[in-house]
């Protein structure tokens, strides 16, 4: 899988796309947009790197964050669906989760969630654990599992 | 200059920062996000990579599109402070450009617009003629000049 191809596929598919990221702080949306041409299919990205941005901007539900916290399949679930509710696009993908260095909420370091929502079709939310491999490869592996769940959904 | 450094000194103020980028497609907040402890100075970041995206996040005109391009300081300055109006934060920076390959608009390839909006002070705007770098180089050079404004917003 290339980011070329996903974007082809895509637009073949007259699919935009959206990412809602947190861990990840907009590495998915910037590898996106690092092929040329990105621009009649990558439509925005909401990078909501705190609990309120998430409320704002995705419509997060204060609850849902305390009850379960940010780190939850939960909460990935409703950034996907905020992105897709919030954005005039077909696919979108969210992610959050515990880059590191430590855990936090009594979730261990490198855990991430992430969320997959597309027009006509249920939500799908996943849970990772890569493990304390440290920040930056932590953000690395959810960026690409994130192109790859775009890309599953898009094949 | 050093990210860490920035983010240290914004902590320091108590300040707040957001992005709103388009041609650098959240290398920006990446860039912020790679630090641990980030999440306490980094609020969002807006990824307006359509007009339609600048328009519903941060409120820019139709009309300053229109009259200016996208890829302008008139549209650089309303993204930055619409990025301050639509955040909790003291600090923003916006960045709009073509990173080519190629121009458009009848602009040049590498030309990037930059604004600069802080709580108590004057919107900043700025041009950069990157030249025809390569889409990555261009990028790259506008990630690092935002940071550096940021920088220098901080100092």
């Amino acid at each position: 899988m290339t980011v070329a191809d996903l974007l082809d596929r895509a637009r073949n598919a007259k699919v935009m796309i959206a990412t809602a990221e947190s861990c990840t702080g907009g590495m998915v949306v910037a590898a996106l947009t690092d092929i040329p041409g990105s621009s009649d299919v990558v439509e925005r990205g909401f990078i909501t790197y705190t609990n309120q941005a998430k409320q704002d901007m995705l419509g997060v539900r204060a609850q849902t964050l305390d009850t379960f916290g940010a780190v939850s399949e939960q909460v990935a679930r409703e950034m996907a669906d905020g992105a897709l509710a919030h954005a005039p696009v077909q696919l979108a993908v969210s992610i959050t989760g515990i880059a590191g260095p430590g855990g936090s909420e009594f979730k261990p370091e490198g855990r991430v969630c992430f969320g997959l929502a597309q027009i006509g079709a249920d939500t799908r939310t996943e849970t990772i654990d890569f493990g304390a491999l440290g920040r930056d490869n932590v953000r690395r592996a959810a960026r690409d599992h994130a192109l790859a769940l775009l890309d599953t959904a898009l094949s």
